[in-house]
């Protein structure tokens, strides 16, 4: 970023975000801001670090011009017109990302392109080695380091946190990070921060994983694969799936994790990302040659994804959902006990341990599971009493039983629209609001619950109820 | 726009350039920036305007959510997914445009989703009405409100100034504005602020053509189809053609300007915008039929884009070939002048006059052209002394000649690559720097003049010199 006034923008013939060639020792470019004040005419400001590139300092002469497009924006254009590239113009451009040496919109450009001319394998394996090359990386000595992956887009379904106890109880080792949610009610990282703290550096990562096999911290701080987030960010514009850059980000963050071992859910269904198994399958073909060229053995699988998964959505609600599966409490969501059950085993054959199925089963109902939840959470907390945690979280103050107008059979829960419902009553912001659902696709009666809303605010519920009446989350017939 | 604190901004999990939803008395959305220091925790700043929409005053409460992408988001999504647009959504999406409620990486996806899906005639024609819609208009009570537009790619073809002295001489109206250059040497509004101001406000404008027919003014600042600029802001960050936004943007812009009879210039060749005939004759079938939807009265000429047009490029080299023209001066560029009668004589017969094409050179020799141009230019330059301004038209400094390496014959001059030529040199920001070509395509001895370079800087010179060895802008068989 450089800075000029607006009579020397002017001048220049740039706006805000326009890029200029800086020339002295070497040539470099810059993305502009215009200050009234800040610089006087003819002058520019130059960041530290730009300072230092061009060995310049304080009152020095540059030539400033605004005549040519960067090499990035030339790469960006040329996939804009339907031409690949290659793994170093893919580096190249990876690495302006990194360093912020491009705008939003070119970005945008990119990714769009990504999307309507698509992304051959050898790009989209270019693309993950140039994204997994930049940023931080973490390295473990164990033999198995492991991770499981679902590529979202169902309500709740939050069995992270439960495999993550499963195979380290099991011994595996699971430098899991995750994020926060972009368009659901909760992402992993806020579910575990209602009980812990998740902003943890790479140190701490190392030292929870060295002590108790598994960490479960958000990923978004940390500078694996970093020019995920910056895209992510122009992604989530738009809530746009763009399936290249999916595996690039997913697999990238794995790589520069030190996982060996992925395992990757892939839910399809109506209102699940992937609307049907064909295409869920051809998803995760491409998954596997992808991650062929990497050193990663990956297990694809692909689940029922045509309801929301657990009872809970929105953070609090399902971390209590995640405990009554760890601590086997009444009225525990079966669902979620049995997907996560699931995943545990398929990871844990991935790596090697047979007979997984009944092991995984067995570490959960033994209460070794919930053990080891706790002592993971117990590292990320610095030791902060558990039961006192846990007793304590909150649901907001505000609730609203919806019943079944109806006798018959809910037919259909739509994902993306409890995913919004919740939302509307301010998941995630307001860890406490969210949707708990008492009923899953099968028979209702007449004045059965079917779910209640939680919520702070009188105009959420409000805007929660008008939603529910014209969007029909759920369908009774 | 709305500032929010750091901490703050992490808690509604919202960064830079994301959108918000205020909710009051009604909901708007609304993008954010971050700064430290300016607003407190949990508190939200708000331009004055929005604080209007919303009836807030300093201190009040709002409900801030990140919850949903808003309903412009949604239609471009709907675009990216191959979908089309009706005319309510256009109107709404070309409305947020302008009222700034869109970042730059939205409009980059929506631009992308037009280039990549297309667009059809019918949503063409939609986006050129809601264009024309919003913001400023022009209206003259005269018959023959005429316009002429090239849309561009060649170097030099500074045909404008002249074709306007030629029509305004021959009695049509017209309010001409232009651009500044985006890629090319020099736009006809750098080349016109040579010797004129170009900055006029709308009612100066209606002044100058009241009293002489015309105006050369640049259209940058008017708030004619103020979406346009916006949009030309985001598609020049890679300087790309989108087919269906250069209609819209054209046609939106003379209809915002009262224009009623409009002669649209499609130059074609290997280094055009437009690569064959066949190519420009598809553009321009579009632009007649899009056209025809609205009052105007449109012809299409398909004009050979091979090469160059005119001796010199950059602001006052073309300034000198314009003048050298309209004087008729020993050594006038024979093309831009065939080419100004040419376009002058298509535009008078739209209009209705006879004989156009004898009528066209006739206003020309006679020097009425020139006499009409110098009223213009008074008019705008509130009477400063036309000659002196003229004489005193600056040429860079540093200038070198380049010779023919071999005798042979030019086969190809690169209109972009001598555009880029010309911006090493320091075009557009150093009007008096740019190129003098000696020689078209022809033959031509070793040791003969091809072309002059000017500059103001020594190492400027060197990059061109290393430019011209690398890209041979000029090639000699």
């Amino acid at each position: 970023m450089v800075v000029l006034n607006e009579k020397t923008a002017k001048k220049l013939n740039v706006f805000v975000d326009d890029r200029v060639a800086i020339t002295n020792s070497k040539k470099v470019y810059a993305v502009v801001d215009i200050f009234p004040r800040l610089v006087k005419d003819k002058e520019i400001g130059l960041s530290h670090e730009l300072g230092q590139i061009l060995k310049l300092r304080n009152g020095a002469s540059v030539e400033v011009s605004s005549s040519e497009l960067s090499d990035a924006s030339f790469l960006i254009k040329k996939k804009m017109n339907g031409e690949s590239l290659d793994q170093k113009e893919l580096e190249y451009l990876v690495s302006e990302i990194v360093h912020n040496n491009l705008t939003e919109a070119e970005i945008a450009f990119f990714t769009a392109a990504e999307k309507l001319n698509g992304m051959s394998d050898k790009e989209t394996i270019n693309l993950t080695k140039a994204m997994a090359k930049t940023g931080a990386k973490l390295k473990f000595r164990e033999k198995y380091v492991a991770d499981k992956h679902s590529i979202g887009g169902i309500a709740g379904n939050r069995t992270t946190p439960i495999v993550v106890a499963i195979c380290a109880a099991a011994g595996l080792t699971l430098p899991k990070t995750s994020s926060r949610a972009i368009t659901s009610a909760s992402g992993t990282a806020d579910v575990i921060e209602t009980i812990s703290n998740v902003e943890l550096s790479l140190e701490e990562i190392k030292g929870v994983v060295k002590k108790t096999g598994a960490c479960l911290a958000w990923g978004g701080s940390l500078g694996l694969a970093p020019s995920d987030d910056k895209i992510i960010q122009v992604e989530r514009l738009l809530n746009l799936d763009i399936e290249p850059q999916l595996i690039a980000s997913i697999l990238s963050k794995k790589i520069a994790a030190g996982s060996k071992f992925v395992l990757i859910d892939i839910p399809y269904g109506e209102s699940a990302k992937v609307a049907t198994l064909s295409k869920a399958k051809k998803l995760g073909k491409k998954f596997e040659r992808i991650g062929s060229k990497f050193k990663l053995k990956i297990k694809i699988v692909y689940t029922d994804g045509s309801q929301p998964i657990g009872n809970g959505f929105g953070p609090v609600l399902e971390m209590l959902d995640v405990l009554s599966v760890l601590q086997r409490s009444l009225g525990f969501p079966v669902d979620l006990r049995t997907k996560s059950i699931f995943l545990s085993a398929e990871l844990m054959k991935l790596c090697g341990i047979k007979d997984a199925r009944n092991k995984a089963r067995e570490i959960l109902d033994s209460g070794k599971a919930c053990e080891k939840f706790q002592e993971i959470i117990n590292a990320q907390n610095k030791n902060k009493n558990f039961d006192k945690i846990i007793q304590k979280l909150p649901l907001a103050k505000i609730n609203k039983v919806i019943k079944a107008g109806k006798t018959g059979k809910i037919t259909n829960i739509d994902n993306k629209k409890i995913n919004s419902l919740c939302r509307i009553l301010g998941t995630p912001e307001t860890i406490s609001s969210g949707v708990y659902l008492h009923k899953h696709i099968g028979k209702v009666k007449r004045g059965e619950p079917i779910m209640t809303l939680y919520t702070k605010s009188k105009s959420k519920l409000d805007d929660a109820l008008q939603f529910i009446k014209k969007s029909k989350p759920i369908n009774i017939q």
